[in-house]
C-alpha cells in the first residue's frame, strides 16, 4: 500500500508511548525484555468470532518504522508547561539510532479468532516492543473489524458475488484503502476503488453513474452512447427517473447491442424497493430474452437487508455493498487492547504481569501466550490458550467465563498452534502470502467453524479454554494484587 | 499531511469514475461544461448542523490528481469478461496528458452547513469534474462528520478542555490522521496522535500508560521513576490496580515531588463510575493539599455520557475522548453525494439538470448553486440556496420541507455568500487558515446559531430556503422528467 511508503512511521503512535519510551531510558531499564499481546474482548457484531486481517499491512510499516531528522526535530520542539523542552538531546540521538529487533508472532490473515486470543505478541526490549502498540491497534483493529464485517455480508449472499463500493464514506483515504483490502480478505470478489485494484491485485469493477444518464437529454441516449463506446462493460443504471422505464430503455438498447454482436451484462438498481422492483424487472428481462443479463442491486445494504431481500425472492445476482461495509456500521470499532503480560527482571528471569480490574473478563491473561486449536475430521473442537513457558501437556481447558467448569482434550486430538513467527530480532522472517491466499484461508476457515456459530444473532458459542496451569497462575498473580504481602 | 504526498492521486477513485470519463472521451464530449455539487441530506448524530471540514486536505489531493505511468500501466492492464482491453491506447495518451483546470467554488472550512446546501461547487469539462467525485466525498464526507461530532463532544464538556485520544481505534491510519486534524477544527484541544501533531501543528498529550505501571513491582515506584524521568508532565494513571489506593501513592509521590520544588499536574481515571470516583479523588487532592491538580478522565466517552457525568458532579477537568469520537460511534459516514447540477449544450448554453426520486428531499436541485446566509446583530435568521444566474433580488425562501410555506428576506437584511472561490482553472486562488484560524471560526460560527439549535435531541430547527424561482425551476423540471412531451 502506497501511504507513507517512504516515509518513516514513528512518530505514528501517541505521545505516551513517546513518555514512556523516555521514562524507560531515563530509568536505564529501556532494554528490560518484555512481551506485549494483542487481543480483543467484545466479539463483533454481536457474532460468534472474528477474521485476523491488517498483518500484511503491518508488516509494511514495520519495515519504516524509525525516526528521520524531521521527527527528532518536531520532538525536540515539544514543551512542558514551563517552556522547557520534554525531551533531553540524549534520547533523541537515542531514538535516531533506533532499530526495531523485536521478535513478532502473530496469527496469519484470515484465520477466524476468538475474543482474548492474542493474534499478535511482541517481545523484546521494552522501549521498542511498547511503542509499536498505538500502530499496532491502529492497522489490525481496523482491518480485523472489516474483514469480519465482509465475511458477514458475504455469508447473508451465499453464492452470489459482493461488490465492495465504500470509497465515497470511508472514513478517510486510508480508511477506504484498508477497508478495500479486508472486505477482499473477507470474501467479497471485487472493488470500485481503483487505487486498491492497483495496489493490492483486487479485481476492480464498475460502470456508470446517475450523472452519466443526465448528461443526455434522453436515457435511452445515454444508454446508447454508453453501448458504442463501452460494449462490453453494459451493466445500465436504471434508476435514474423511473426504475421500469429505465429497464425498458436498457431492454431496447440491449436488442439494438445485440444486432451488433454485443450483449450487455446486466442492468443496476439503486433505489426503491429492492425485491418488488427486482423480481418485476427479472421478468421483464426474461421476456425479452435476456435471460443472462444479471441484476445488480445497490443502496444502504447489509447483511440483514440482504438475508432479508433473499427471503422475499428478490431476483439480485450481484450486490453492491458500500458505507455499512466499510465503516462497520453498527460498531465501527473492534475494542482491541495491547498489554504487557510478562517482563524479564534484572537477572533476565520472566515475571509474569496482570492488569486486574472489576470485571473478570477485563482481567489480562499473563504469559507468553499461544493459542492451541483442536480439531477432528468433523471441523474444529476448541480453541486453548497457553503459555509458551508452562507448556501444555495435559490439555486441561478452564473455561473462562466459568471457571467451574473444566474440558479435557484427548491426547491424540489432532491441533495446530496459531501464532506463527513473523519478526525474529526485528528480521523478517514470514512470507506475507497473497491476498488471493488470504481470502482462501478466510473460505477454509469458515467450513471449518461448525455452521450454528456462523448465526447473526446469538450464535452458538464455541469453545474457547485456558489452559489450567496458565489459569492457576492467572489466579494466584490475581490475589497477590489484591492482597499485597 | 504526509498521506501520498509525492504521489499521484487519480485512481484514488471508483472504477465508474473512469469508464464514464472514458465514454464522454469516446462520445465526444469531455469537454462540454458541467457544474456538480457536494452535499449532505441527512443531518448527522440527530442535530441540527454540520460543520464543514476537509477542504484543506482536498486541496492537497488536488495538487497531485493526476495520471503517473504505473498508473496508465494499471489501467492499460484491466480487461473485459472476453479479454480484451476496456480502454483504449488513445485514451490513456489523454489521461496522461491530463491536467485539472476546472472552477472549484467552497463553503470554508469551520462553517456551519446544513442539508441541502452545496459544500463544494466543481464546474468545468464534464470529464474532470466527474472524475473527482469519489476522492472529494471520501474527504469531506468524513471530516466533516468527524469536525461536527468534536463539536458536539466540546459542547457538553462546556470550558472543560477535550483532548483526542483516536489513533488506536480508528479507521486506518488515515482515518486516524484525518479525524485528529477534524476533531481540533471541531473544538478538541489536542490529540495523542503525535504524527497529527506534526503534521498539523496540533498540541500534543500524553503520559502514561497502564503498562508503565506494570513494569514495576509497586505503583508507587512507577510513579516515583516516572517523577524521576519527567517531573513536569506528572498525569498519573491511577487506576491500573484500584483507584483509591493508586490515587494515595499518587499523593505520596507528589509530595515527595513537592520537596523536590515540583508539583504534579493532575492524575488520569481510564475505569469504573467515573462520577463517583472523581468525586472522592478531588477531596483527597484537595485535603492533601493538591486543589490545582487536575482529573482527567477516559473510557468511552461522547457528548451524552460527558454530559451525563457533570449532570452527576463529576469532578473532571480534562476529558480524553477517543473511539466514539474518531469513528463517529452511532452514525460513522455522512451521507454526502456529489450530483450534476447543470450541463452546457453545445451551443454554449446552460441546461439544468434534476435528478429524481420518489422522496422529495432526495430529488436534487439544479442549478450553480450559492447559498446566501442573512443574520443580524443577534445571529442568523436564515439560509437561501440560489442560482447564480438567476441571482435573488427579490430574496424569496421557499421552506423545503413545506413549499407552501414562503418567507421574505427584508431587503435590507445583512448576508454572507458562503461558497467562495477555491481554484480557478485548476490554479489556487485560495489562501487555506491555518488549523487554528479554522478552529476559531467553528468557534465564533457556533456562537451566532440560536442556542436551541445545539440541542442535542430534538434541536430547534433552522431555517433554510431556496430562493423562489430557483425552486420554480426546480418544479417545472420536474414535470418535464415525469410526463415528457
Amino acid at each position: 500500500m502506497k501511504t507513507f511508503r517512504e516515509e518513516s512511521c514513528g512518530l505514528l503512535t501517541d505521545l505516551y508511548e513517546i513518555t514512556m519510551a523516555y521514562g524507560y531510558w531515563k530509568a536505564n531499564i529501556a532494554d528490560r525484555l518484555a512481551s506485549f499481546q494483542l487481543f480483543f474482548r467484545k466479539k463483533p457484531f454481536h457474532g460468534e468470532y472474528a477474521i485476523a486481517a491488517g498483518l500484511g499491512t503491518l508488516i509494511e510499516y514495520l519495515a519504516r518504522f524509525r525516526f528521520e531528522p524531521s521527527d527528532l526535530t518536531y520532538l525536540e520542539s515539544l514543551k512542558d508547561q514551563q517552556g522547557n523542552a520534554i525531551f533531553e538531546k540524549g534520547f533523541l540521538d537515542y531514538l535516531e539510532k533506533f532499530s526495531f529487533v523485536c521478535d513478532v508472532d502473530a496469527i496469519p490473515e484470515g484465520t477466524l479468532v476468538f475474543p482474548h486470543e492474542p493474534l499478535l505478541r511482541v517481545t523484546g526490549p521494552i522501549l521498542q516492543a511498547q511503542l509499536l502498540e498505538s500502530l499496532a491497534l491502529n492497522v489490525i483493529n481496523f482491518q480485523t473489524l472489516i474483514a469480519t464485517k465482509a465475511s458477514r455480508v458475504c455469508f447473508a449472499a451465499g453464492s452470489d458475488p459482493v461488490v465492495e463500493f465504500g470509497l465515497r464514506r470511508a472514513q478517510g483515504v486510508d480508511g477506504a484503502m484498508s477497508a478495500s483490502r479486508a472486505s477482499f480478505i473477507g470474501g467479497c470478489q471485487a472493488t470500485s476503488n481503483v487505487l486498491a485494484g492497483k495496489e493490492f491485485d483486487i479485481p476492480v469493477k464498475g460502470t456508470h453513474a446517475h450523472s452519466w444518464i443526465m448528461a443526455f437529454d434522453q436515457e435511452k441516449e445515454a444508454f446508447e452512447v454508453y453501448a458504442k463506446a463501452l460494449p462490453d462493460q453494459c451493466v445500465f443504471l436504471i434508476d435514474t427517473y423511473n426504475s421500469i422505464e429505465g429497464t425498458k430503455c436498457a431492454i431496447e438498447v440491449a436488442k439494438n447491442m445485440r444486432k451488433r454482436g454485443k450483449e450487455i451484462l446486466g442492468v443496476r438498481l439503486d433505489s426503491g424497493d429492492l425485491a418488488a422492483l427486482s423480481i418485476r424487472i427479472r421478468k421483464m428481462l426474461d421476456e425479452e430474452g435476456f435471460p443472462h443479463a444479471k441484476i445488480m442491486a445497490s443502496n444502504e445494504l447489509d447483511e440483514f437487508l440482504i438475508r432479508d431481500l433473499k427471503h422475499q425472492g428478490a431476483q439480485i445476482d450481484i450486490w453492491g455493498v458500500g458505507t455499512n461495509l466499510v465503516t462497520g456500521k453498527e460498531q465501527p470499532a473492534l475494542d482491541g487492547v495491547y498489554k504487557l503480560s510478562a517482563l524479564c527482571d534484572r537477572e533476565g528471569k520472566w515475571n509474569y504481569k496482570i492488569k486486574i480490574s472489576d470485571q473478570i473478563l477485563k482481567v489480562t491473561n499473563p504469559g507468553i501466550l499461544q493459542v492451541r486449536r483442536f480439531f477432528d475430521q468433523n471441523g474444529w473442537i476448541s480453541d486453548m490458550i497457553y503459555d509458551t513457558h508452562l507448556g501444555c501437556e495435559e490439555a486441561v481447558c478452564i473455561d473462562m467465563q466459568d471457571p467451574t467448569s473444566e474440558r479435557i482434550i484427548k491426547s491424540h486430538m489432532a491441533y495446530e498452534d496459531l501464532l506463527v513467527p513473523i519478526l525474529r530480532k526485528g528480521s523478517l522472517v514470514y512470507k506475507t502470502p497473497t491476498l488471493a491466499e488470504i481470502q482462501q484461508r478466510t473460505h477454509d476457515q469458515l467450513e471449518n467453524l461448525p455452521l450454528p456459530c456462523r448465526r447473526f444473532l446469538n450464535p452458538q458459542p464455541y469453545y474457547v479454554g485456558m489452559e489450567k496451569k496458565l489459569y492457576q497462575l492467572k489466579k494466584s498473580l490475581i490475589q497477590k494484587v489484591k492482597s499485597p504481602s
